[in-house]
């Protein structure tokens, strides 16, 4: 029997809702998910307003096995996603004593003044746990499911590789693909037949379209990898021969 | 006065979810509305399944001037979103005489069969009006406040070209930047203090790490011009003060 452990992300940022900055962390977040078996069921990119953040994470906290969050965790005065995670969970936000005395301890080796400002990386979820942070120190955190990270990608890339090993993961989802010459007009009747006769198989059909052409990607998914070899060699035979000259 | 247009997309594919495929439609949304005066204020992307379309259109449908989605309207049985959209407002979804006989005039055209699987781009729910789709004929459609336009970038970004004169805009968000040397610490007192003293902008502060060592893009935001010069000048005054090598 297959286990199925599921996850959702929610990102945190004005500045990708203004299009200022472009998210290089989901398909990331999305490729180290599917990689150790954890479906990705669900993304959010909200505001940086503590009402929009509280209610995404209370709507997708009770809904999927993990939550992870990415932006706002800095010394400005726009980081709000500590005290917005306090708050959805009901408990206090405060400085911690671990995190504050890393961070006190880092500043002073690097001779920099350890100002309100950088003390508010310290602040966090009253029974929160830490996310290392290899990078710049200032570490994220774990509450309950959610865990919260940084959102410059390389800190949040270096964060998530510390989170991953700790998680339970599933039955991984396998995937073949099958390169498809012709349109999805074309194939779309005989490839929701296949899709039928299949149904612990999930068959997707993704358009390409390039210098005036269209092609299309057949993607096989499944859990048994029977289950998916035997679909996988239908959906060829099947673009193999639509493709013959004759056919066409 | 300020007049604010809101807006939501859902991004619908379970290629986006596995990370198989990068989307590439969010910060192009975004940068467009940004720059015709509507503010997107939210983001989700959803899996190929009925009841999770239905309910992120009727969540976002009613809180937004408008929703954009994309994704799942061509011809595979995995292209849910007309009949989804559909059951989200409580019409049938049937075939569009006029689109039919677009796509059927298409085809016939080309030579090419107009299969039971093409007939399917026909279909939207009863109602809805046409987005014409200049790259390969079938169209997207809008019904309501609810946009909905393919995923594949190039027929997205073209639709949109054709929606985009349609809406109604709002005042546009203007947006000033100025680069600073420092790190966040450093400087998030002082911008907290800049930020409370102009309350009719919103400044966002964003970490940047490049070759071991952070930098940071400061964004003042504000609707009215003068509003937004006078609170970037002080950023950037604040940001001068800081770095001079004594401050420092």
């Amino acid at each position: 029997m297959s286990d199925v452990v599921t996850a959702a992300m929610i990102v945190i940022g004005d500045e990708i809702l203004s299009g200022r900055t472009k998210d290089k962390n989901i398909g990331h977040l999305a490729d180290m998910l599917t990689a150790v078996g954890i479906d990705l069921k669900e993304v959010r990119i909200v505001p940086d307003e503590e009402d929009e953040i509280v209610a995404a994470v209370n709507a997708l906290r009770s809904r999927y096995t993990y939550v992870f969050t990415t932006g706002g965790i800095g010394p400005t005065h726009d980081d709000i996603t500590a005290d917005s995670i306090a708050k959805a969970f009901g408990v206090p936000c405060d400085y911690d004593p671990a995190a504050y005395k890393l961070l006190q301890e880092t500043y002073s080796a690097r001779g920099l003044e350890f100002s309100e400002a950088r003390m508010r990386m310290a602040r966090m979820p009253v029974g929160a746990t830490h996310i290392d942070n290899p990078v710049s120190t200032a570490p994220g955190f774990t509450i309950g499911n959610v865990h919260v990270m940084a959102g410059v990608p390389s800190i949040f890339q270096a964060m998530l590789d510390n989170v991953l090993p700790t998680l339970k993961t599933g039955t991984k989802m396998l995937s073949a693909a099958v390169s498809c010459p012709l349109g999805e007009g074309t194939i779309g009747g005989p490839l929701g037949d296949i899709q039928k006769a299949h149904p612990d198989t999930i068959i997707g059909s993704y358009p390409k379209y390039a210098e005036g052409k269209f092609w299309t990607e057949l993607v096989v998914r499944a859990r048994d990898p029977q289950v998916l070899e035997t679909a996988r060699a239908e959906v060829q035979a099947m673009v193999e021969r639509l493709s013959t000259p004759v056919a066409r």
